[in-house]
């Protein structure tokens, strides 16, 4: 029973604003049956909890970490620092330049210590959440048959919109 | 014997000409004791073996793909269409504007289509093997033992440089 | 009889979200009674569908095909990889970066396999269409005669707007 | 014989210094049996002589104007709004900001007047030449036979090179 | 008598939509008592009438020349092809990018053809007018000293903005 | 004689550095028999000098204020404020960011004190001077001539280059 | 007693406009029991009152000035110039960029004149004024240990957010 | 007599690479007669030195952390979260992006926990120093004379800067 389990992924936000963007990472996850625990950390306001948060998420049974920050977005890099995890990166958009600067502060990393970057807000939180499936799914030949399950199904929305769209134009 | 698995890894290059950057992948996979295949393939000039290479990744045995490409850099992204796998993508700085064309081409993938962007170039052609590790350490403990080590590498390596730059200032 | 003879513009969206914008192609087209399909395609959720358009668009009759998609805006350039027809590429605004990753993902193709980019948004979308009667001008006379007749207008009504202006201005 | 038939492209530089970058425009129309006439016209230092070309150039049986420039990149537009033939844009990298100004100021055209945007500098200035093959492949089968052939050509090219790497890697 | 004699400043928009904007240059001319036509005129729609306006304009008494114009902005640069007269460019917003397309198309002009810029929109619609009575202010000594009080105001506008301000704070 | 007469043009750098760029700009002034004088002051270094110099620069007969700068680029903003006479700021490329500080620093003035910005580097250093002799041309019928006679010579290099080239390619 | 002091931070607007950004630090100040002046000063409209403040500021008793200014912010630059006090500077936006014009003209200052940069917008203002909470604590245990305490308030809010997402989650 | 103090001034360097540009920032400092600990640490490779460095600093006795990284630049915002010290962040050039990304990632912090923000490179490794020594002068007179003096050598080498060129010039 998957409820059950300890949560496999842990979804971290540098602030409590991220919540409405993060809770689709959260929804796609649960769309595949895996858990996720959700916390609210900074690399800068509460250094201390996201440093021990990061070096017993492997001990603790989290697979993947997912992590979310806007402006000069040091949590995901931080978080990298003291995991052997694979960290994914949300950039999320800050109060200026549009997500830019949360892009080039989670993706450009330094050598040894990557993070798994995805799109700008909502749909990198979606696809956060799909990655970390992607990346469970190795060892988890059930898990791998839903993704190529949920890839059929997006497809099939894909077709399904376009049908409607030939209905609507040649109605 | 690891020399004779099968290679877990794909690098797949849009140009030879990104290989210079993309040896940087195989041979930090290479200290892991992971092989990898390294495959040239277009997503414009050879669409049909991406996607048959894509298509068959998994049942290849391939655990995550590495892409690079630059420019309008969709490599990656047509692979990630064609797979179940997890994608990582490098942006390779292509012929102007810095490598920031290739960043957004690779990074700002669409809702449901993931690529595990990692920084512009040589960084990132490390960081992709780095994290192509951590991912394929979830279900093998060896590989995560050597990305545990791997880290304190990089920590002694930090630290005699500090101790290397405090002879050279002192003398 | 223009509206019998089979489409030879296609309109190719990544997303039905795009259909607001594009639909400025499909009217402007029509203003040079031209008919055109309007097909939803993902290059990343449905990747066989796009190939099998692209591959198959020439011997359906199609003589130009436009593309538009946002953010990693692969669209145009997947097809343009498995067609011999000119590809024009309308940059969408995405979710962020204002369409400069729309922009940079469609323009900057290396070399080989070109995109015609015009504009981001509703003015690429009324271009877009212009460019296809400009295309298929070279061959038809009747529609370069169009082509000739719609720039006029499109004088006559800068020379109009600027007297209604004079007439506000100077009372 | 094509060498003696007028040539159907023209090739518009702002500048005799995009000439090494628009010889690969010439070169590549060239391995398509495809004469060009190559000009140095200034949208701003001869205005005269741009504007009395592009009005002229359907006239004098061009099929294609191929315009490139640099900097606040000027002379495709003016080229195009003269004109009711297409004309595609080579944005060469100016005199600073790596080729962005010239992308812009080439690629976002008002609506009613597109230029056909490719990338910037030299992988443009060949898909430019591409472009125009395809452009005039609507209209002549032998040279849209010659494209099904490029296409192929560089498709083997791509599997030579991973053949080579190949060959490199494994010995 | 100002009001009688032919107007000095020819203030030339791309679009009719460029008003709001530039209605602020109409002003701040007034304020001076500084007549000025207003045309609507486009380098690419009426590119005739820009030109024929820009190659007579000195002869009619203009003694400057602004324009305005957004996304691919060649107006001013066309403008300024054309006339010995001193050219000043508004860049005005377009539909994208925040102006950045409009700004780089006006001010990055090449070598013997400048456009002298002024900051995006509004600010640059009131510095536009603001310039010229600068410019035609060498000639004038009574425009000239408009001028010192203009700048006389302005500092008191500060000061009086600032004193506001105290009263605000210290109540 | 011209020699004799007061320098009317001042070109204030920041720094001694941008000197051989804009060198060009006192060059192309002597080409127009226009003397200048070369000042180095900084906003931030001499800002005494660089007030007083504005202050008094209309009393002692210069007519345009050329300034050039890079980075936090100020300078021309700061004599702008401390003068009634047209200033021209040339965006000289600083230690990073190719330009863009400079530009952005320069241009986006707010209402009230424009600052008239020409191109980035060397193109916008030749680009002040021809601005200074069309502002001056304005009371001055003999400049205005040598500028119409410019432009005549601007084209023809134009002209000179297309044949060179012509002769070039058709041998 | 603190209300009796001389306010030992000057904050600095270029317009009035910018109060709703900066009363943040205002009230961030007050929070540490500092007061702090408020002026509304011109780089470029009332120039003399803000080198005249400038210069006086160390005598006059303040201790750390903060400026804000957007477009071409050349506000805090020109303070730092005219004293050996730390200024401190709050980009804010302006009217189009998205801030970026404001931070580049605040941060990109030349060798010997620093502007000690912080965030775009309300974050910067927030920031300022807890960098100059920082500054001045270097002499003043009291506010030193004030700042420990932030420090640890800052934290507990984070952990609360933390706290009050978990039940919201967890019901 | 300084030397024997212990260092007031913290220079901490991501990567020992960084050292050319962080060398003007001791020299600097040694100017002023200030003794500078320097550091090589990294926020993702050795972060548990990073944090104990940060957190024991302002007990060490050291007033100013300067800090300097490229890339996704996060050791200044790490230090900064760990002390209560005044931190000043060096944004320096990374692989790519010419350090538009170490500028983002060190300014754009959010609110409660700034970064000191100076130029990129070695304009603003100079202006760290500078900005420490303005921060120390605060409490100490002997150190705000020198400021004093520093910046009358500054105008005296922009003044001796000027003549020269007069001199060369004017010859």
């Amino acid at each position: 029973m998957e409820a059950t389990k300890k949560p496999a992924v842990a979804i971290v936000m540098g602030s409590q604003t991220d919540w409405p963007v993060m809770e689709f990472t959260r929804n796609t996850l649960k769309k595949f049956g895996i858990e996720s625990t959700v916390k609210v950390m900074s690399a800068h306001r509460t250094p201390h909890e996201a440093v021990e948060f990061a070096e017993s998420a492997a001990d603790n049974g989290y697979e993947v970490i997912i992590g979310a920050a806007g402006g000069a977005a040091h949590l995901c890099g931080v978080l990298a620092g003291h995991t052997v995890l694979p960290v994914i990166g949300v950039p999320v958009k800050g109060w200026s330049l549009d997500g830019l600067d949360s892009l080039l502060s989670t993706v450009q990393m330094p050598k040894g210590v990557p993070v798994a970057t995805v799109a700008i807000g909502k749909a990198g939180a979606i696809n956060a959440a799909i990655l970390a499936v992607q990346i469970m799914g190795g060892a988890d030949a059930e898990l791998r048959a839903k993704m190529v399950e949920y890839k059929k199904t997006m497809a099939e929305e894909v077709i399904a919109a376009d049908a409607a769209l030939q209905a609507e134009i040649n109605g």
